[in-house]
């Protein structure tokens, strides 16, 4: 017995998503539920599969299951392929299990030939509408099936536009259009060097044959990997009894939404054409009408379509967006499927069916995919402001929100600027870590080089400041900035959107985003339901206010080192490297302490109560050393050093791969002093905060990059000790714990000896990534897209984790950690913990929280209660 | 009821050498066997533990079971502590459960005070044996327990021969050596505030104490580093009751061993001192006399050590290293162990036992540490010419042999110096990929910088090249090189040796090794028994010979582009870097296939049917191109392209981590062209010896670095499709297999997908140490000797797999990998497989061969078979 590949639509129903495609299983379903659809047969997406195993060809037994639908098709129609009394005439189209709008095929109108069009113009009394679907017909099938550019059949339509001196497709006649086909088929002809195909049968196979070809066609490959979508799904294939909008003036063709899809508003909202097909709709040759309309001119039909809209809205307990054709004044349903819509209107549909009873809570909170809060979180340009905005260069979207401000080139200016209370915008050729300071000061960040995962793209996102990076459209010169061609100077106003990626000449009105209303009221049914704790990455106050207003539950990580680069403190840094010995050391880390200690208790008294885990020093000592000459020659001076010597000690600390060398924990086995330096800092900041609020404070001490116990052994022991001496000479009590990042593989496969001396995880996801792949991650991007152009790789690891390799090491690890300490506390720092799919991941391998920056924070609470929605844990 | 901690001699046996340590166990077997054993109790391993456990505190409960034993010691001997007729004197000795000689401490002659002494004397009627026991009791206690500086005791003996202007202790009378303890004394109290304890059971707690902080003391840590032995055994500690070789003319000690440890000859071999104790015969202040004077002194005393000998010989079943005491002509037994001996040696007794039928072939082959191997198996200095050799520097000893030749400064020197049929040595500031060719002509390598992992340690290793590196006592000037302050030209003789590290003026005469009389019957009886086959890494038909000669079953490793490197390809390989396409890509990779091929022809000759396997092209692109102005020059001339170009395209490949970068598998998917020039030149190269030699050829392709299973598909489809057109026109048949390199981590996570693809796992564990804990090799160097300092790692995980971490992982990957494919062929190739700790490890993993560099095939053959002995393989 050989597997079946084709379904009939009244062989199956809305639970064959997966089987037959998102398009094939609502056309079962509504063919179930007795509404007007034209018949026909779904090809499985298994079928696909097998194509592609099998070197791109369609198997026998698909064809031969096909020609059998085809022939029960024919008898449910009482219309035959290729016949001339009443001929049958389908459209072929693609239906993948998730929504692909537009990225592959459609043929319409097959079953045409020379003999059929005869039969299809006598048979409808229409020549004109006959020969005009043909020479659709002929259009799509050379262009999707045989791959023969089309530009050259828009050529020969204004070819006849121009010899008929007409302009509008309407004033073609019949026999204009019996003259295209023949010059369309010529063309066929002569590009192909074969006949246009005649055989329906033929026809059918080789539409077939291109929908599963247009599966990795490239714009289907991008649109799968932005979307998660797995290559291995494959496609479905439709086919279905043509019905026509193009017959006559009693005809038409839309598309429409039960709710309004931009606002949310409960409106059919949609759009029509009268006497077209569906393509035409889409083209924009002629301009639709709106649905309003159609209620005047065929209100039956309009009548029928809004009783259809309310049984699907019901029946989906979703928003739909409908596909149909009206022939002849009767309607018929070609499509449905839950609607696309904006972030707010998705909240106001969630929320409205609640409240409509349509829905529960829980459904709600399910209905949403937590990235399009993303486009809620971030200040948006005023709509009206917005209007006069001329755009004058793009680059990468590299971190979402808009900005306006005045033009700087440095992060000293940016200081300066700031200082007098302007609003700016740093302009680069790319930014280090020395910029820390000036950007965290700007309202936006342009770059000319960069990608998504360069140092602009991932510190404005961790900061949540809208970015724009490598943009080609800049350039310098003169001290002045060319974009798109304009002069600019310093002062200058622009203004930015992050989340398009465009670059906009002067200013543009800019609003806050916040959570209120439906936004609002939807966050609390989530957190009801959520388990997992959602913390913040947050290394100022400022970055801790903003998370504590999107719901953060604590401080997941801190970046101590980035509290290293700001001026005050940098020159101590940089004494500390320099230092000869110990005693050197020490007296730089005297100098830094206090500085240290504020930084903590202004956060502190932000975060109050709540747990705020502080990472101990991570980078290469490099890193906060001068790249530039004058720089060296500055520090040489203040050092009382020679710029040799200075040369010496950055030669010194020159390391092949830094990523793998001296930091992270290994500094502190090195250097001790340091981490001593850290504990007072932690210790006595908590201590004084909760003396001056009488509260209790708690910090969470993190050592990072940990590989072997004995590592946060060594640690472990400076921080206690400096630790209770602190507490004690305080009088006060302090809770306070000591715990790891798990970042390197080692640290994975030995985890039950680690937690025995760690009082928590954090799973450091980043860089668990670049050692579990042996990726760099500041590398990667130059063999990565080849990955991606020749399919080895889907997805970037670096933006959802990787579940069968790195989430394998986390899983070991938790399993581990909790073999040892049954309620060991694990969660993740990484960037990684701001993505859905990582978090529905991580909450199915046990972790008790997640941390990203503060505007992933809502991203990340509505990920966590639908994790938990789909699988409550006890 | 508590732990036992403490255990009499009389208690025990040989098997408690881990509770006990190797001294303990043995004293306790002698005294089974009945020798005459001076008596006494072990303080067991554990205690030593519990005081470091307990913050380097003694436990009461130790302390009382000690007190409880010298009860019944007493009981034993009939003397008591402080007891004024019949004082009882004790030896305080360590004992670890592996030899560590010399590195921990001792103490004699405890339970000496004031009063005991004065009844020693009395009792001995020997005052002047009874005071000097007392000084040097003093003088130990001072020294170990208290760590009072001993230079001070040796100055007042200075002081007090100068005042009685003698030259030798012997001349000291017993009023010299009052005055001596009485002086002692006083600088015991001056310098450490306290009068000298007079208690014996406080003496002998601090004495046990100080034994067991000996175990942390830098030699023994830096001992047990290098002879794999972890700090968590902990040392025993042995209370023994002193007897005296230093009481008259009947008395005597000394240190002998059953057969010559240096040549393996069955003859007793040691030698001893009348009237002395044992730190006299190591102290070399007195010249001992050899054994045989023994026979003539002292007769019957000797004709029982003889007869001991003998029984100890038959009972451990091995060549016997023991101390004795004759205290009034009566022969005490004070230790027995194995005896430490050279591996010429080790061979003759293991083969001298089998055939006097002491021990079976496979006891044998247990019986010789591996590493030990290596002294036989490099080039050595003829002993008669080294005798005139002037040792004029030191370094590294960076690759073990002995060299000698015409000091050469470049590699291209090196080549016409060798082209003249002359003999060189490469002396460089440091090497670079560059000089492999040139290295590979060298007899020996010297550099001034760079560590025992530096690029010529490596490479020099991997060639079996002897090599000295980084020696302080090499610079350059004036296009000379000054070693140790001599001046030498180019073209001067130096010979090195680069087993020790010493490099000498002039011309020694060198000896090649080889396997023949005891060694060959040795590997012999190894090879019987081993299970797991052995291969080799090799780059050339010269080092596929000597490893063949060394026993190697198949190559396990070609590294593809150390052949890249040579002066006539090295051109092309820039050329296809360079190549702005695909099509001149493959004009320069048209040049190198012919010479590729038949690099590989004269590997295939060498090692006809056995195993070859072909590591595609691995190291990131930069490699191969120049890194000096001039030589950018001469390929912007060759390449008719500008300086600043060929400066563009080396910018356009920096990666900040090179390790995590574009390289192995990687280069294939982004220029699948140079896996097809590989596959060429392997198959093709296969066929023409196949035809040639009229055998059956057997390649193996081994893909690098590959992480997912898609990677190899990627490039396995192009290897399988261009090997088969190749094997088509040939009309041949061939058989070849594609595989894959396990060296990142998720490659081991997901080793049950990649295994559906591989045809063999070859286990790369440098670079899966590197990822696996996040250390750059290049750069670990930084930080690791804080970590040995600290006690944060005991081993090198570079030289000694990391078991728990690192093959816990490839455990993983064996696993996963065989429940895909059971029969799945897995080996190494990475450096710890020439490591016998680590094949031993891999053997029980379940491996099916290890590769290693052609000099370590002897080391891993023996190392193998004893894995098998101890656990044998169904």
């Amino acid at each position: 017995m050989s597997r079946k590949y084709v379904y009939l639509f009244s062989e199956a129903d809305g639970s064959f998503k997966e089987l037959l495609g998102g398009k094939g299983a609502n056309l079962a379903e509504m063919t179930k539920l007795g509404l007007p659809v034209p018949q026909g047969f779904t090809v499985s997406t298994e079928a696909c599969n097998l194509y592609y195993d099998n070197h791109e060809q369609v198997s026998d037994e698909v064809v031969e299951q096909v020609r059998q639908n085809i022939e029960k098709l024919e008898e449910i129609t009482g219309k035959k392929f290729g016949d001339l009394d009443n001929p049958l005439l389908v459209s072929v189209r693609s239906g993948a299990r998730a929504s692909m709008p537009g990225m592959m095929d459609t043929v319409l109108n097959l079953g045409l030939n020379d003999d059929v069009v005869v039969a299809l113009a006598k048979k409808t009394n229409n020549e004109r509408f006959a020969y005009d679907s043909y020479r659709r017909f002929i259009q799509m099938f050379a262009d999707v099936v045989m791959e023969i550019p089309k530009h050259q059949f828009e050529v020969i339509i204004d070819e006849m536009k121009h010899e008929r001196d007409i302009k509008d497709d309407a004033e073609f006649t019949a026999e204009d259009y019996k003259e295209m086909v023949e010059r369309f088929k010529d063309y066929y002809l002569q590009h192909h060097h074969e006949s246009f195909p005649t055989d329906p049968f033929d026809q059918l196979i080789a539409s077939i044959t291109a929908v599963f070809r247009s599966w990795n066609n490239d714009r289907a490959v991008y649109y799968r990997r932005i979307n998660d979508i797995p290559a291995a799904w494959g496609t479905a294939v439709n086919v279905q009894e043509m019905v026509f909008g193009n017959m006559g003036d009693d005809c038409a063709t839309g598309v429409a939404f039960t709710r309004n899809p931009a606002t949310g508003e409960k409106k059919l909202f949609g759009e029509f054409l009268v006497n077209a097909q569906g393509e035409d709709v889409v083209a924009g040759i002629r301009t639709p009408l709106p649905m309003e309309q159609l209620a005047e001119i065929m209100p039956e039909a309009y009548a029928e379509f809004q009783r259809n809209c309310d049984i699907l809205e019901y029946h989906y307990k979703d928003m739909q967006d409908m596909e149909f054709t009206i022939e002849n004044n009767k309607l018929y349903m070609l499509q449905t499927r839950s609607g696309k819509r904006t972030a707010n209107a998705a909240l106001k549909i969630a929320v409205d069916l609640v409240s409509e009873g349509l829905i529960t809570e829980k459904e709600a909170v399910l209905q949403i995919n937590p990235k399009q809060l993303d486009a809620l979180l971030h200040p948006h340009f005023n709509e009206q402001s917005l209007k006069d905005g001329k755009v004058i260069g793009t680059g990468l979207a590299a971190s979402p929100g808009a900005a306006s401000g005045q033009i700087v080139f440095t992060a000293q200016e940016a200081k300066e600027y700031s200082d007098l209370g302007k609003k700016v915008i740093l302009v680069r050729l790319e930014t280090s870590p020395e910029d820390i300071e000036g950007m965290a000061l700007s309202q936006g960040i342009l770059t000319a080089r960069g990608g998504m995962t360069s140092h602009a793209a991932v510190v404005a996102r961790g900061m949540g400041t809208c970015c724009v990076s490598g943009s080609s459209d800049v350039t310098f010169r003169d001290g002045k900035v060319f974009i798109g061609g304009h002069a600019y100077n310093r002062g200058d106003y622009i203004s930015l959107d992050g989340t398009t990626g465009k670059i906009y000449d002067g200013q543009i009105a800019t609003e806050e985003a916040s959570i209120s209303g439906d936004f609002e009221t939807f966050m609390k049914w989530a957190d009801e339901h959520r388990q997992m704790k959602v913390r913040t990455n947050a290394d100022t106050p400022k970055d801790a206010k903003k998370a504590l207003e999107f719901g953060a539950e604590g401080i997941g990580l801190i970046r101590t080192e980035h509290m290293f680069f700001e001026a005050d403190r940098i020159k101590a840094v940089r004494e500390m490297i320099l230092a000869r010995d110990e005693e050197g050391r020490r007296k730089a880390l005297d100098v830094l302490l206090p500085i240290q200690q504020s930084d903590f208790e202004g956060i502190y008294e932000v975060m109050k109560e709540l747990p705020v885990t502080v990472r101990y020093l991570d980078p290469p000592l490099h890193e906060f050393l001068p790249t530039q000459e004058h720089e060296m020659q500055e520090l040489a001076d203040d050092m009382s050093m020679t710029l040799a010597e200075i040369k010496e000690v950055i030669a010194s600390l020159h390391e092949f791969n830094p990523m793998m060398g001296h930091r992270g924990v290994r500094l502190s086995i090195s250097y001790p002093e340091i981490a001593e330096m850290q504990t007072k800092a932690v210790i006595r900041a908590a201590l004084a905060v909760q003396k001056r609020l009488n509260i209790s404070v708690n910090p969470e001490i993190m050592i990072p990059l940990v590989g072997n116990v004995n590592e946060l052994n060594y640690v472990k022991t400076v921080v206690d000790r400096v630790a209770q001496e602190e507490i004690e000479a305080s009088g006060q009590e302090l809770n306070y714990t000591v715990g790891t990042m798990i970042e390197i593989p080692r640290a994975c496969m030995t985890a039950d000896k680690i937690a025995a001396s760690a009082d928590f995880f954090s799973f450091g996801t980043n860089d668990l990534t670049q050692y579990g792949f042996g990726f760099s991650r500041d590398d990667a991007g130059n063999f990565l897209n080849d990955y991606y152009e020749k399919g080895v790789f889907e997805q970037d690891p670096f933006v959802r984790i990787d579940e069968e390799g790195v989430g394998e090491l986390v899983k070991i690890a938790v399993e581990k950690g909790r073999s040892t300490k049954p309620n060991l506390k694990c969660g993740i720092c990484g960037e990684h913990g701001g993505d859905p799919a990582t978090i529905n991941f991580l909450y199915e391998v046990g972790l008790d929280y997640v941390s990203c920056s503060p505007y992933r924070v809502p991203i990340a609470r509505l990920a966590a209660a639908q994790a938990s929605i789909r699988n409550p844990r006890k």
